[in-house]
């Protein structure tokens, strides 16, 4: 018979919940290839190989600058504004040396979400801004604005009662209101808006590329809405163990599940109901939407909500998208904004009239103000950068460029050189 | 030193097992991307974004309709035909207010199931099917066809000694009959049989998706068949903690991979035994009829079975397929029922053969009347809805929008605008 | 209150292991699919579905190979150079027939990563190599070559002092130096280098696939590094329970994302200093030189080294892929050297002056033995195979089926039917 040990219990509960963190973190970190490929498939083939690139960018160099500087802004940030203790020092050291390397594995938890958040903005500016100018705002949004979101909220911050589970606003909506600030303030692609303020329609070279990122997405958002759920397992002060976010992980998986499908039927309803036909893409993002929708509150809506919270999320899409398009004439080329941006908050604001715990007043303010400081921070942060980008002529491209397409001008590729013009490689002739 | 309380044991047990069904259950949800990609690369390109459609909504109206509807009816036939105690209120009230929220957990898990015997259907009937006749035929398979399946076996109804490990009939063996059953009364698509009955090849447009779509499938697999191990810890009454399904979970492990590697190699030899040449499709599908074929039979096979199933389910597919397309002149878009059905009736009918506990006639009696009952309820069903749909029009497009393909009448997208074709778009001009 | 038994704990600790390592083994082996996606974009479309089926049979065929043969050499080898007790009889016996089937899922788990060393030389060999000769090396690698290296070392051999965590030399660096080997024996393809030894680009055919790859292979490597730290819990022999590899698995995750991202930047910067403008292929492939890189030392490098090691990894890439190609006159299509066998060699020999146990000329010495052992025996081995398939004639294809495309002369098949050329579908015409 064995001799049960404090330290056997702990070490089993660490480890418990470090494969499931590991597990989920891995889940979101692919969820820039779905980005990459749901963006790609939606940009033309002459601009493909700059978004690819921009999303291999994004992670590669985002990642650094949230382990050099973001996470600890995150920690500074709370503790400032929450009015919790807090050292600079040792927010910085916290991450770069902490006192056991298990902390890391945190570390990259919140990195995926971090990154998440900087990829969606790639999205809206697509076709017309410059590589460095993308890069050097991707570092300025992963060094201060999302970790400045972050601090205010879940590390302790003076939102700390804005409740957002896993990001639907903190991540998806700061994201898409990120897009449409960098694509308002960049201009519509060339002959994207007739002077009169009407609209061509510029396609995505590939419906597949797009919907398979739908599909790598929507895999991906189990590990980050479910993941959030991060602690499988809590030990309390006398060592009594039990579920910790696990108590309620059943709710995430079935509402995540249920808001998914809802919000691609809402979408596809609504298409049917302008055109008489079932858009493909807006099925997509439809069901992309009713995932961003269920994010913020995913653990705490009673599932009914979560279908009707799926449904306008989906039926929004369509109406949102063509209000930025035919009234704003913002060209947000791949719809972050109505997928991330008017989905997110929409999911925060509805949140007190489906709670598990009924609706209150202050729920509802609590909301309300969360939404708008992160809506007015982003706003105001990202246009700020891309004013100034703008004012030294670094925002987008030049025209030849833009019309020869950015893959040659930025990267010197051609994506598809064996598609749509005369075959030009050398071994053995034309096929 | 800790006073464990039987409370600890069982969190852990609880929060181990979570972990493991959540994990396999995302990689499930993920072959929802396999199926979509394989079927995509397989139909013409005018007929991408229909397919891509289809496989969305499959999955979004499916699982709802399986929360509302298609569970409970699983508990409620397991009852009836199973002589059970069962209450037809309490079937719907266990899913929809359970006493604990992890039991969602068990319902999302049973739900990836039921949306991939869903899903494989999209696939035979591809290019001709309409999209309304294939949603309602997805909600009637999600709310009854499927959930009558389970409820005669796994939910205890009176083939509860048909031996299916992870649904290689259940599952696949289902989807590949209705499939076929749909594909014959649906009729094939225009052109491709002569009146003699000779047979015009259509070619899918990218063998890069469908293979794309195989190894998406295959790594989706391994949280099928190992995930339905999925109880990794079991707590007997006297609270002891034993390894529960994961006792044999290294067998599952094995004969899984040693089947789909050898369904590989069986077709591949087939087809360099037809033609001289390893025709992809086939060695990708063969790779896939590999893992139906051991899915039923993955948890109580010795290993050489799992070799011998894997190399006769690889080999039976390029035989079926010819067998269906040549004499039955059924067009099976997407060989589903060679890949699903014929590959799952032979597992499970192998299976006695190949038993870790030997041979008996009663194990061979059982499969092939477990078999011979999922076959016709499958048949019948699908039968009945689509002549239903048949008989008032409603069940294929026009012969006009079937030539123009389904994507423009449907959708009214096109899924490669800039290839195969002049250069529509606005920003810019052609490049 | 609960009696605890020894067992209990056993069990826990052993599910607990088994969930992670069952896990990450799902993951490795989705890097087939990046693997696939990776070469196949990387060559020309009519090369696309040979490039594919090489993929699927690598797997397919090797892992059955590994599970007769190979893993039991592994046993034997390491028996053999490191002076352990070993039985050849034995060594098999304990994969076929093992007392516990948990063994199965180790089996496993080591099975991925000599699938990954196989499937590396495909990229290499590319577009002239016949199926045939491509099988018959697998076999021979999966059968011998690999594990007589994992005998060398991990298995207790005479390397076993050579620090290789997670196989950035064993499995990449062998991978990358077999591929180059097998590319120099058999040849470049035509047209590939001109008489005056100057070189012709022959581009690959979609970006997209290759970038999708790239970003499915480090999804893929999350679960090859950190999942190399095995077993989350140690249980020791007086019954303590205590966190086992996962006790430095936080420095994994963190030292394997620095290094990715690390090597995306160098390789971005490298290629914007040659040219001025960020090649999207150097990009991708300098993500996975990173990786390379970092692989064999991401458990014991403190963090700084790790972007130090990615830095370098990725800025080698364009270097040695231009040495290679413009010095060499070797056709490695799809750059495996620079990618998998450079930056492999260079992670271990960086590995003493990065430690976190500070540099000892001791440990310098056991990489350069271990890198400079495998290196030779790989290309030794890997060279006389194609040696003695050159020699038969059979290595390559004809100049006729090279110019006509693999595609057709091996596989019979046509990967894009409707792209670039005259529809030849028959089902309502050309669209």
């Amino acid at each position: 018979m064995n001799v049960l040990m404090q330290s056997d219990l702990s070490a089993i509960v660490e480890a418990v919940n470090l494969v499931w963190v590991l597990t989920v973190t891995f889940l979101i970190f692919f969820m820039h290839a779905g980005f990459a490929m749901l963006e790609a498939g939606q940009v033309r083939s002459k601009n493909v190989a700059n978004q690819l690139t921009k999303n291999l960018l994004t992670w590669s160099v985002g990642v650094i600058v949230f382990f050099l500087v973001g996470a600890a802004i995150s920690t500074i940030v709370g503790g400032v504004t929450g009015g919790g203790s807090y050292s600079v020092g040792g927010a910085f050291m916290d991450i770069w040396y902490p006192g056991e390397s298990t902390a890391w594995v945190g570390w990259l938890f919140g990195a995926v979400f971090a990154m998440t958040a900087a990829t969606i903005v790639s999205g809206a500016v697509a076709g017309r801004a410059k590589l460095r100018a993308y890069v050097t705002y991707t570092i300025v949004l992963a060094g201060v604005i999302y970790p400045v979101v972050v601090g205010f909220t879940w590390a302790g911050g003076f939102l700390s009662n804005f409740h957002d589970f896993a990001g639907g606003m903190i991540v998806h909506g700061m994201g898409g209101i990120a897009g449409l600030t960098a694509a308002w303030i960049i201009g519509p692609r060339m002959d994207r808006f007739n002077a009169d303020g009407s609209v061509n329609v510029i396609p995505g070279h590939s419906l597949t590329f797009a919907v398979l990122g739908t599909l790598v997405l929507a895999f991906g958002w189990y590990g980050f809405n479910v993941g959030t759920a991060a602690a499988p397992l809590a030990m309390a002060d006398d060592g009594s163990v039990t579920l910790g976010s696990f108590s309620y992980v059943g709710r995430v998986a079935l509402t995540t599940t249920l808001a998914m499908g809802a919000g691609a039927i809402g979408a596809a309803a609504l298409s049917m109901m302008k055109t008489g036909k079932v858009d493909t893409l807006y099925v997509a993002n439809g069901l992309l939407a009713g995932l961003v929708g269920i994010t913020s509150v995913t653990d705490a809506v009673v599932w009914p909500g979560a279908l009707v919270i799926g449904l306008l999320a989906g039926a929004q899409l369509p109406i949102v998208f063509e209000f930025v398009e035919k009234r704003l004439n913002i060209d947000d080329v791949c719809a972050v904004f109505p997928v991330h941006g008017s989905a997110g908050v929409l999911g925060a604001l509805l949140f007190p009239f489906f709670s598990v715990d009924g609706f209150t007043v202050g729920a509802l303010v609590n909301q309300v103000v969360g939404v708008a400081v992160i809506a007015l921070w982003t706003f105001a942060a990202t246009a700020a950068v891309f004013t100034v980008l703008k004012s030294i002529g670094q925002a987008r491209v030049t025209p030849e460029h833009e019309r020869a397409g950015l893959d040659t001008s930025e990267h010197g590729v051609d994506t598809y050189p064996e598609f749509g013009k005369p075959d030009v490689a050398a071994d053995g002739g034309i096929t």
